[in-house]
């Protein structure tokens, strides 16, 4: 297993690598990205046609770019999609014109605040094109008369969903979404991206598992809703859920709630993150993708890690969001904390105490001291907690919970016990 | 809309009106203030005889008094009925006698720490008759003989209750009971009976409620077991209610749940009055009509709203609670609180989000902004907020604090996602 | 009755009686101690067959002691076990040879840290041998031959019960349990043997109860798993139980909640040790015989009461717990607690009003003040408060913690309400 540099640097690459890329919520740069995991896990993809209806919303039509700039009345290049992708509106509609400064002010987009930073805009679900600048470059303008180019297409086509299925031995699955369609945005969401890629190739990797794992990577918003809408039928069986976005940031982790507040992936999620000093936050409906998975027709076990959330950091959604924004070391955290959760979900199990009166004698199973008149270690403590509580209706988390030990220690009390038949797995393994 | 500064000055005429009367819980005194109610509400009268059997109770007989006094040897008038309505002990049996101070200085009534003030004492539910006069003025009388009178008449009559029932679209109502058997008190409780009246007739003015009100006048405790009595068949209708008294001392709120402790009445309250500064209490089986209402039997919905509770200011049930003890501008206040409990009470539904599974559109519906990229602003956020909670079990008052956005943006909310049809009121359309 | 002083001495008195018994899991010692109990309180005693099994355990073989001691090369005795019960380690098999000091070492026991002290050591479940001895003791002997010597029996005989059950009027019980198997240690547990018996010795003298209270003395841990093997047939009634252990040091009281931890035991035992100053601990399946009674299969409402916990504190588990670490002041204030405690559960009855609709009118009954006007005493208000609450779901436990008011006066008030007819119990009488 590589170590923590190592697997920084790895991940740290395939942010990089992805970064260029020109994405969208749908079309050739969606499509790009996900070849880029498909080559790190097995992806099956799918192409939902533009006007589908999915819910109340309706796949939208494709969206690509070629080309998109300003030139002024001496024909020098202003703007220039090139230099970045964020210097165009996503989405926007196709536009070949000359216009003066005042007319063309109002499609140009700044930060007023931040003078060199170039905001990131998007115009999904309404017909209209623009451009994003410095709020420096825009003072610089002088009046005068501009040619406008976006060499754009916005027509029929499809929306692309990836998903990598790791099949456990038990019908239940935990999902794990992530949103890939900012364009060249580091920590939103490029980071989550090589966070859940790594994450899939490396649970591949780890053979049998009881919980299968089912990876979804596509737009934000549209992406989960499409997905929802043809995948009706797993919903039933999605015992746990993550949505994973913005983990390369310098901040500490922040796990936000389902809306149910109190489902084992939230009792997991926060095991894990308030021990490596996280914040945990209640619901709230607004965000990301936690937000289909979590409204009130679904309601599903579904919550967020992110280290900071969206909209507390000033370079949330503009230019400064870049290489220099996420770190190797914070990416290769993020892997682990995620790693720990995934590790809590498939341990944290009911179990029914097979000697339920009584306690069962552990010395004769090897489990004991067997010298009295001293007290018991912790493994010792341990054990007496899992029998205690083991009535098939608390899970493992509890007894952590309950009995003040470590999670770890709590999960090898319960493997051992197993192995002396004195714990068995309740009927439905544990809650959701 | 009368300004606030009227409001209270017409709200402290009400009182100074009602102050000479001489009330009791039956009889002249009690009918001649229901009646000035009714030159302000439709009130409907209802006469119970004395005798009838209400529960464990009986109607008592009806009492009225013309003239009562004490002269000493001289024939000089020592103490005289005429000068102040405290100064009979409420209910006194008729008596003319002759008698030594010594014999008389049981029937005599004074506050010993309060050399000035008249205490006001009852004696309903037992054959008896008192004075009550200052400890200056007991101090003050001479040894010798002395000349009583009680002119009053104790028999047959019946009990008055005043109603005012103002229907609703639904079947739901509000019940506000206000006791109005205290004779000269201006806090406890003209304040509360000027308050409901202008209640009442402000809510007549304005037009169709969801909730029906209905405002009930009478005696403390006699008469709400009486109107509980006769009204059995209506409280399965009552979904929320409040006691209100003492409403015009220069006190801060303080809200007194119900038996239950959490109702919507509770939490409508709570809302309303917490933003207010004021104090929330835990429900106690002491105090005024609740105790009649959230009797094990009942257990209704019915908390109770005061400024300064019975029992807890010095001028409690003393002469000292005269037109100086009661403000304009606490009544003005306190009228608004009370119709801002029942704003809250009338809007504060479960809705059903007609669009359940995942987020509805917004944008074309006209709720949304449309470029993408920036944050929502607060009313998107209660519109998200509402979709997100409205599942039928949820009451706009938990968004409200489950989101901490005001009620009224949450309810400004809701009725938008009404208006395009995103949004039904659940069946049972408001918790009790 | 005893005073206080005079009730301590008695109490120190059996403790100093029983302290040179030589104590175990079965034999002699223990059934010379049962005799010793049943001198004081009707005992039936119950005989175990070895190799009975109980559960998942078996009635061990039973011991006997007569004889064991160390002998260095010159014939001197350098540990004998007539000088203390504690030299040899409990259940040690017969053994008689010479040998090094390095092979009888691993033999010896001490405790490193504390020179003049003795430890306590058993091996009841596994065949093998052993002396307790000071560090001093240890580090003093020179090399050389020892001559070694225990002259004990272990074979098939019986584990003794004893049971003191003094009847109630119902059939639900109070379960007292005294683990009675240690020997020479005063705190643990001569303290609660002694603080047992005479509170089952002073029930037995105070007439008819509602409970009854059935006292258990026996061995820890095997004690109570066969005292449940031969009783499952009770449990069904065994309403409450306390475990009783360490009563006599001059630690304050520990009370340790059941395993569900709101039981009506737990509630009682909290009232009163929480007004003792004493603190409150939540269940965990290390300690006594708790763990029996609270394994998932019975799940009883049986807490513990302590002072210093097992294990707090140094003297525990050695020869330092002697006649000077218990005291006769903390024997007699311990068996107030305890009174205490079965006082509350005694009457911690669920009532119902049977005047629910509205108050019943208290005067005419003698149960309140007559004249209006004035505040009620804090006995009228515990009349309203329990006949406000008692809608047959709420103890009077829980009405004495809504109303603030001592669970005494609460009592009494239910008591005057049961002689006016406005109170009857409920059908199930309390709470488990």
């Amino acid at each position: 297993m590589m170590d923590a540099n190592a697997l920084g640097e790895s991940l740290y690459g395939f942010v990089r690598e992805l970064y260029p890329i020109c994405r969208s919520i749908t079309g050739p740069g969606l499509r790009e990205t996900l070849a880029a995991i498909g080559r790190h896990v097995p992806l099956a993809l799918c192409e939902v046609p533009s006007g589908t209806r999915v819910f109340d919303w309706e796949v939208p039509n494709e969206w690509s770019i070629r080309e998109a700039w300003i030139r002024d009345g001496s024909g020098r290049t202003v703007v220039d999609f090139r230099d970045h992708n964020l210097r165009v509106v996503n989405y926007s509609t196709p536009v070949r014109a000359r216009m003066s400064l005042a007319d063309l002010k109002p499609h140009l987009h700044t930060i007023p605040e931040r003078l060199d930073w170039i905001p990131y805009r998007t115009s999904y679900y309404r017909d209209s094109w623009g451009f994003c600048l410095t709020q420096r470059e825009l003072d610089a303008l002088p009046d005068g008369s501009y040619e406008v180019c976006i060499d754009s297409t916005l027509g029929p086509g499809s929306l692309t969903l990836g998903e990598c299925h790791l099949p456990g031995q038990s019908r239940d699955e935990v999902l794990i979404y992530t949103h890939a369609c900012h364009p060249s945005l580091c920590n939103d969401n490029l980071s989550a991206l090589a966070v859940a890629t790594w994450l899939a190739a490396r649970l591949a990797g780890r053979g049998d598992k009881r919980l299968g794992h089912r990876f979804v990577f596509g737009p934000a918003t549209i992406g989960s809703i499409t997905w929802l809408a043809h995948n009706e039928d797993r919903v039933a069986n999605l015992r746990h859920g993550l949505v994973l976005a913005s983990l390369g940031d310098a901040g500490g982790f922040t796990y936000k709630r389902s809306r149910r507040g109190d489902t084992a992936t939230d009792r997991a999620a926060e095991y894990v993150i308030a021990r490596r000093g996280g914040r945990i936050e209640d619901f709230s409906p607004y965000g990301y993708d936690e937000r289909q998975f979590c409204s009130p027709g679904f309601d599903l076990a579904v919550g967020r890690l992110t280290r900071t959330p969206n909209g507390r950091y000033p370079e949330y959604h503009t230019s400064a969001d870049d290489l220099s924004f996420v770190s190797p070391r914070a990416l290769a955290e993020s892997l682990a904390a995620c790693e720990e959760i995934l590790d809590v979900l498939e341990e944290n199990v009911c179990y029914v105490n097979q000697n339920p009166k009584c306690e069962p004698r552990l010395g004769p199973r090897g489990l004991f001291r067997t010298t009295g008149g001293t007290s018991p270690g912790e493994f010792e403590h341990a054990l007496l907690w899992v029998l205690n509580q083991s009535d098939g209706t608390r899970d493992l988390l509890s007894i952590a919970a309950r009995s003040g030990l470590d999670f770890s220690l709590i999960a090898r009390a319960a493997r051992a016990l197993v192995d002396v038949d004195l714990l068995r797995p309740a009927p439905a393994l544990g809650p959701r």
